[in-house]
């Protein structure tokens, strides 16, 4: 179908979506998650055809992984539905309702954002996920998924369209883009009017596309350039702990430490005990000199050039550059960094409040991972992604991050003077 | 100076300014506003130029008054500068803090967006108001002016540097991009890294070129094209006042009511006196067959075609169409208008309650003049535009639009399992 078609229809059916109860949603995600287990043989064939086309391809394995539906990833995407369907419903909810001395009740009622368009990658259970969250959210979602994952994404939107169907409720609700030419995805990008808010999600280069090339409202979702400052009067237990943890609980994701800054104080004591810890591992650490010379003769620490600070290497691989002070850190971080996540260790009430206050990102930890940046972990019981920008949502956003609001406002007669 | 180097001295002044207690803040802006009625003799000279200018390029007359800096105009400016000072300063509050069931405290803090970008057309208080809302949150502003006021603003802008050099405050808090070429101003859009977010003002034309070019998050301030709607129910008299009040009382604004829906029913009773009310400011109807009829033999109303629905006059005309139902006024609503402010009047509480939860629009009244769209009416104490998109703040913008918020994490040596 048309992309013009697919837009004008989720434009037709969007009011519809938006003025439905929170019964009736949860009713219809419940109805979706078990027409994914009754259809999960259908879905694997489908997703057959995607990976025999992967191999033949030549993608890489871990590529592969992620196009891979079993029926473990089938029950778990629809085991998501159910728990955004346990998910308290943030439509309809008045934030405010305030008297104005004319008698005018003005109120600031939450409402979903409309038509939600969404860029992705290879992962087929985005597909689902983001259904699932902009249904509850009284959203109507267009889809567009990675060329490599048609047939799964074709397979998954249409269970989800047969379910909506069986409960009365208009499968448009949900569309796939199922053109996936660059040329359809850039008119995609243009459709004001049509789409309230797009929301790219996948590695940088997909994210930089939109940025800049879309006309519709973007949600740029993030790479994370994650810092970990180690401060002068840091407990090094903690900070080695923190460090092995951030970098190596999972590499390939935008909440894992990327970078360290070591307080000049610390080298002595710290790098060694660091350099074995990561080793464990096999972590390669890029580095100043002062860092390098405070691994020792035998050190296996490589130099760091300068476009290592500004690297996000989801790998097994870290920079590490010694500062002189707090100052030092806040300074080298904001110049760095991607504004997602950033952490200190300290025992200093003072430089832990300045870490807090100066450095610029969406999440500022003091004593903790930065892996602890995500929807989930932060109680949302959701994500659609982590936002690095400033406008609309910052950090991890659950559900309300896919609301708008509208005033409404109550009067008997006021006219303005 | 060239416009890079601008976008660099905002960057490196940012961190200062956001770092601002509000008392330096609102020290600041009386500084700037004294420093305004000092040199109100040579802002009122810096004008002359440009009204000279605009009288030898023959600028209508209505743009030369939008132009003019008067002595008073200058004291309105100050007066401005001095009720933002008195607002509540957004910056710092905590939205809440929560504690995590490993213990991890997370907290939203407000802060300042960083750089805000303003493009904005004649009118020179926009150069002082935006200031003084911008930096009442902390934030750096460029502004790019219209070519004809360049005079104006240039003083203006230096004006408030010298005030804030003499507070011992970097006068890069607010820069004036100087050359006025288009190219440039489409070079100052895609100045993502350096400016935060755009905020366009003015006509629609601007406000286009902004959302289409613009690789910078945007916030779109609108065009307003108001329905009011006249129910079944509607108490006559209320709805007279209502319409003449959001049609006349100020022509030139957004928040002016460009077309009315009126049900079939109230027809005969409705159009004269309608017809003779706005007869008093000269407003000319633009209406279907039916309306024209009810208005009698004698009727001044013209024939609307199907132009006039989307159109916002910004004049001394309405369009008018009759209605067989507040769901057929709503659909007509929702295809038309460009979501800004929408009213019924109306004595039913169901139609009341389908018309706040169906119309999609930033502002839905019941019984009220749309004219009631403004920042200063809802309360807010300041605007810097109404938002009519659906992305980070909707309607009136008073000084938490012009904010972002951080995560804050406090933790004790938290990993992630």
């Amino acid at each position: 179908m048309e992309l013009l078609e697919i837009c004008k229809q989720a434009q037709e059916v969007k009011q519809q979506i938006a003025a439905l109860s929170t019964s009736q949603k949860n009713d219809a995600l419940f109805a979706v998650a078990d027409h994914f287990m009754a259809q999960r043989e259908s879905l694997i064939a489908a997703n057959a055809i995607d990976l025999e086309n992967g191999r033949n391809n030549r993608m890489p394995e871990g590529l592969l992984d992620r196009l891979l539906l079993s029926e473990e990833r089938i029950m778990q995407m629809a085991e998501g539905l159910r728990q955004v369907a346990a998910l308290e419903d943030p439509i309809g909810e008045v934030l405010s309702m305030k008297r104005r001395p004319n008698g005018l009740m003005i109120g600031q009622k939450r409402v979903p954002l409309g038509v939600i368009g969404i860029i992705y990658e290879s992962r087929p259970n985005v597909t689902a996920d983001a259904f699932g969250l902009c249904f509850k959210t009284g959203n109507t979602v267009i889809l567009r998924g990675g060329r490599d994952a048609i047939h799964s994404n074709q397979a998954i939107v249409s269970c989800i369209r047969e379910a909506l169907d069986a409960q009365g409720l208009p499968g448009e609700a949900i569309s796939l883009i199922t053109d996936t030419s660059h040329e359809t995805a850039r008119e995609f990008m243009h459709m004001n009017g049509y789409v309230d808010v797009l929301i790219p999600r996948g590695g940088a280069g997909l994210i930089r596309t939109v940025v800049e090339n879309a006309t519709i409202p973007v949600i740029e979702t993030g790479t994370g350039n994650c810092h970990i400052y180690v401060d002068e009067s840091a407990d090094l237990d903690m900070a080695l702990a923190i460090i092995f943890n951030a970098k190596t609980q999972r590499i390939g994701v935008c909440n894992a430490c990327e970078s360290l800054l070591i307080h000049e104080s610390l080298l002595e004591r710290l790098i060694p005990a660091l350099e074995g810890r990561l080793r464990e591992k096999n972590v390669e650490i890029c580095a100043d000199e002062a860092i390098r010379k405070a691994g020792g003769d035998q050190t296996t620490i490589v130099f760091a050039t300068e476009e290592d600070w500004g690297r996000e290497y989801l790998d097994y691989r870290i920079s590490a550059k010694s500062v002189a002070s707090v100052e030092e850190a806040i300074a080298h971080i904001n110049r760095y960094n991607t504004g997602h996540s950033e952490a200190i260790i300290t025992d200093s009430y003072a430089n832990a409040e300045k870490f807090l206050n100066e450095v610029d990102a969406a999440a500022v930890y003091v004593n903790a991972s930065t892996r602890f940046t995500d929807g989930f972990e932060f109680g949302f019981g959701a994500e659609i992604g982590i936002s690095t920008q400033k406008l609309h949502a910052r950090g991890p956003m659950g559900l309300e991050a896919l609301t708008s609001t509208k005033y409404i406002i109550y009067g008997n007669g006021q006219i303005r003077p």
